[in-house]
């Protein structure tokens, strides 16, 4: 078995005519590999949840718009100009709430109008090649950021690690979800590699299941110690002193340090403080939103009924028309956590300002 | 569509010949009545918890016991002795952990011996047909007792409600568990006799989804507002003021009052103290363990990982092989509830004592 951090989610061919992604719907039963060639590859494969994750998908995209213009046979610069607005603003629109996506496009256009000005005195040829490759290298330079991110990260939440440290994750914010290591899960990696052996514990997280499907595969494929449990047992296995630390990812912070995570966060936050266990979500700091003052600016997502009475079942588990209330994520009061972790550090939920003034 | 409590998930016919239950593994799905006309059937739908609920699985087997003993053509006492015995021990060991089965079994062996001592001066055949009327009496008192205990039950919980109240409910503790009404859904159906309407939250309690499967299925045939949720949204459903009391069952209470019940009712318990709730387990006084002293007496079975990673799935989802820890049952301390509702009322945690004494 390979180790997956051997490998990422979202990738670039050598060539840069290929985006290759691990089709994540189709975890755990299968591992597949799919090489996208066209815009619509792309459009799908983000629609369809192939890749998911926020800075996985944001990934997607700009690899996505480069292997796109790569693969353009242009005659002309006019005609180039018009197929990279054309693919740009088709992806932009493939999953309308990450927000990720539209800031690495946006990021790929400026980085295009550079690549022109640069090329004006160039010939047609040599103007489309000179972008083409400027394209390219912004996309890969995105990608490193954010694994320069997550081992920032990483570094900051191993600070608080001991060998054999007992931990509690939810969701994914791992290795599948991001460019590489993930966020939550970044110091997980880092310590097992530094022979802290931990011993996760990880929430199944219903309704869609991303971890008993996503950081239970990602971590077992790692070869770290992870025990699977049901949402609704955490209690139990932080009363048993399983617990030392719990680790959750972030959709979104308050300027007020209020997180905005999935569904169930909060949960995991009041249950640590009933038994005096530390809990930190974890994220990089493009997450905190200072027009959000607190956590009651955020809208939180409801999604259907479907999710939770017939996904992935192979009969429907509830009797047909009942009532559902689906929310995707809920509001962690910055009181109840210990601390936000980003590529910056550690920093007391009630102190985030100090992160927009660096 | 028929009001749930119109009929009852364990019936004994007319003429006592046939034991008629309501397959609840079938539930949500399909509705099905067994008419079981043999020892072997009321063994099976016990062990294929085709039957469930503690109080429901001792009533199959005093009705069992006195559906077989009626079918049987017994020429001589000696012989109606042997058969008597042969049922009663096959079906006390149809679900080892079910103490209600063998409280309700034992019952019936007493009720039979003194029938045979008050027709030791009539001929063989009166003796044989007086025995097996008290046998048919004896069973159908038991379930009377039943009904009159969660009646009770109903009357002191709904004490604590008032028109519109928000109660949220957890694993099944209802109609379909017990002889009628149920215990923890008792005061639920009692409101909304009495035109509370109550809004009720039903967690689905993972991983056999009693709450989905069972408790949605009853309190909607019933006509009661409820809602589905997944265990994980519990948090969110108390902080927005939607929960106005939690009311969930009772598997064993020991001595000083801390409760054995559904894995995930100690989260329940921890998260209403956080958000100011009052927080009740329900149960017949005969769930109280004189012999337990503190929750640490009781032990907690593990289940099998099946259960979480592939039950009602249509393909796993979880990696092959991931370890899973699966208790069926945690323990919320006395501390963490409002109080324990009983027949007898509504007596607080620490007096459990007091209810010995009666």
């Amino acid at each position: 078995m390979r180790n997956i951090l051997e490998y990422d989610s979202v990738e670039l061919s050598p060539n840069g005519r290929d985006v290759i992604i691990l089709d994540q719907s189709l975890l755990p039963n299968q591992e597949k590999f799919l090489h996208l060639t066209t815009a619509e590859q792309v459009f799908y494969a983000i629609t369809l949840l192939k890749v998911r994750g926020a800075p996985a998908i944001g990934l997607a995209g700009a690899f996505g718009l480069a292997m796109c213009m790569n693969r353009f046979r242009a005659r002309t610069l006019q005609a180039f100009d018009k197929e990279f607005l054309r693919v740009k603003r088709y992806l932009y629109i493939s999953r309308p709430t990450a927000v990720s996506l539209m800031w690495t496009l946006d990021r790929m256009e400026r980085c295009y109008y550079e690549a022109q000005e640069a090329a004006k005195d160039m010939s047609e040829p040599d103007a489309i090649k000179h972008i083409k490759e400027s394209l390219t290298a912004e996309a890969r330079a995105i990608k490193l950021e954010d694994v320069k991110k997550c081992l920032s990260i990483a570094e900051a939440g191993f600070s608080l690690l001991h060998p054999g440290s007992g931990i509690l994750t939810y969701c994914n914010a791992g290795h599948l979800a991001v460019s590489r290591y993930g966020t939550a899960l970044s110091p997980i990696y880092y310590a097992q590699q530094k022979g802290y052996m931990p011993k996760v514990f990880c929430c199944e997280t219903r309704p869609m299941l991303q971890g008993s499907r996503l950081t239970a595969y990602e971590l077992t494929k790692a070869g770290v110690d992870v025990t699977l449990i049901c949402d609704n047992m955490a209690s139990d296995v932080m009363s048993r002193g399983k617990i030392d630390v719990v680790f959750f990812g972030c959709d979104r912070i308050a300027a007020n340090g209020d997180v905005a995570n999935k569904v169930g966060s909060s949960m995991l936050a009041i249950l640590a403080k009933h038994y005096g266990i530390p809990c930190y979500s974890i994220g990089p700091t493009n997450s905190i939103d200072f027009h959000a003052a607190t956590g009651k600016d955020i809208v939180i997502e409801e999604r259907p009924a479907f999710e939770v009475t017939d996904m992935y079942f192979d009969k429907p588990v509830a009797p047909k028309g009942v009532k559902v209330y689906n929310p995707a994520f809920d509001i962690t009061p910055a009181g109840l956590l210990t601390g936000i972790i980003t590529e910056k550090g550690i920093t007391p939920p009630g102190k985030l300002a100090k992160l927009k003034n660096d």
